[in-house]
């Protein structure tokens, strides 16, 4: 089951003190084969530069990070945030990034359900832009606990469901454990993603109990109670062959040493499928 | 849509600094109808005069609040709790109260697969007690946020599910909007809840976005983004002619004068469904 680090990516968000050049520098000398990249990272950057750094490190570029936000009260708004996706997707391309990962949204201030049609009005209106970039989309389902502000999508039957709908080589689903592991569909869910072709991504990190920040408190591997071993061996018997990207929020490994803190991603990784 | 006071009912948590007379005075001058009553209430008192008491009032006792914690990886903890759910089904005879609300645990250590069969043993092992008390269970599925340590049993497709594979007149299912309000299969799992003459139970408060504490942040009713209306009124359409009970948890609301409080409540309830 374990893959070897250079099947592994890190999403730069997980060691949020670091900027880019850091970020790519560590993971590669401590073997990790791959990077996401999150957007605020390529502030005042030029892209292309940036894309060409990181592959002469010897990483491949898994993701953007990310592209969504799109529903709103305000038309003005859900048609501010397709132009900024547009810009994410000139900026995939020009990073070379294969794919850009979907964080949804909501607005709280209408039902879930308009909220749920605007998201799939939204991407289908950036379909024709992605497929002549060559850029991916993921619908990424989060945690039923960002129902209320981050995204309308929330379990992995309604990111299949509207991927299947869509209808697009470029459309999939990224499934993030946090996200999904207590749903108790999850395993069929899986399976009908790969039978689809739609599963595009694969996260890890773990959920501690008593989360003293519903954002920014995610565990490493292990130090949880997610069943990682048992989520992977569902999403590798679909065929998936993607890499494994660590993506962790954690306001208490970001006031650490990072590299004290990449040393213990690396180990946390290395004891999760022993 | 709109039912009277009445027809209203209060957790006693909700205003937690409150003893039991305090809420039952405070309760019924304010014109509600009902109260459910929690556990921590009843130390030190004669459970049977309180009972008395209470309906003295004029106020109904809709529910004892709360039996479950069932799953552990220790045997000796889940023998624990079935007694401990048992002496909860004593005191709401003693009580007069004809329902518990069954919060059903979760045990961090082990699979989520473990904590639900071991919920359905449990639950399953109170039935012959729970009968020849004449108190009734429901199964309160809990808001996935709760998933690692306090319910395995997430969605109302589940909490459906288990009453009826128990299949006794005394399992239902208690809805709370705070902890299903995400779900797609809402409106079609309370239909089918009802339909199966299993909801017991209806509560409501209000979800609001940047939660500062996952326990103990829960808003009043128009305060957050729960279409509350719409889903009572799928409640409703079963045929449920129950109380609405009001539970909030709030350590904002605990720390001002619960007389303001509990005309804000009152206010928030009446202006729901203008």
């Amino acid at each position: 089951m374990q893959v070897p680090l250079s099947h592994v990516c890190i999403h730069s968000i997980t060691t949020k003190p670091w900027n880019i050049e850091q970020c790519v520098h560590h993971y590669s000398r401590e073997g990790f084969g791959g990077i996401s990249v999150w957007r605020n990272t390529l502030e005042n950057r030029n892209i292309q530069d940036t894309g060409k750094m990181i592959r002469d490190h010897g990483l491949e570029i898994t993701s953007l990070v990310r592209g969504g936000f799109f529903p709103s009260v305000s038309l003005e708004k859900r048609q501010k945030s397709i132009d900024d996706n547009r810009k994410a997707i000139d900026e995939a391309a020009a990073l070379g990034a294969p794919l850009i990962v979907l964080v949804c949204g909501a607005d709280p201030g209408q039902s879930l359900e308009m909220s749920r049609g605007q998201i799939k009005d939204s991407i289908e209106a950036l379909i024709p832009y992605a497929l002549a970039s060559n850029v991916k989309l993921a619908i990424e389902p989060l945690h039923p606990v960002y129902a209320g502000d981050r995204s309308a999508i929330n379990t992995m039957k309604q990111a299949n469901d509207m991927a299947l709908d869509l209808d697009s080589p470029v459309v999939g689903v990224a499934v993030d454990v946090y996200h999904v592991w207590w749903d108790p569909d999850l395993e069929y869910e899986i399976k009908r993603c790969g039978n689809i072709n739609k599963l595009f991504a694969y996260h890890i990190c773990d959920w501690k109990t008593g989360l003293s920040d519903v954002l920014n408190d995610r565990g490493l591997m292990g130090e949880g109670c997610i069943n990682i071993k048992q989520i992977t061996e569902w999403v590798r018997k679909t065929g998936f062959s993607g890499m494994e990207e660590i993506e962790i929020f954690s306001n208490l490994y970001w006031s650490m040493d990072q590299n004290e803190y990449l040393n213990k991603i690396k180990s946390s990784y290395l004891n999760l499928y022993k």
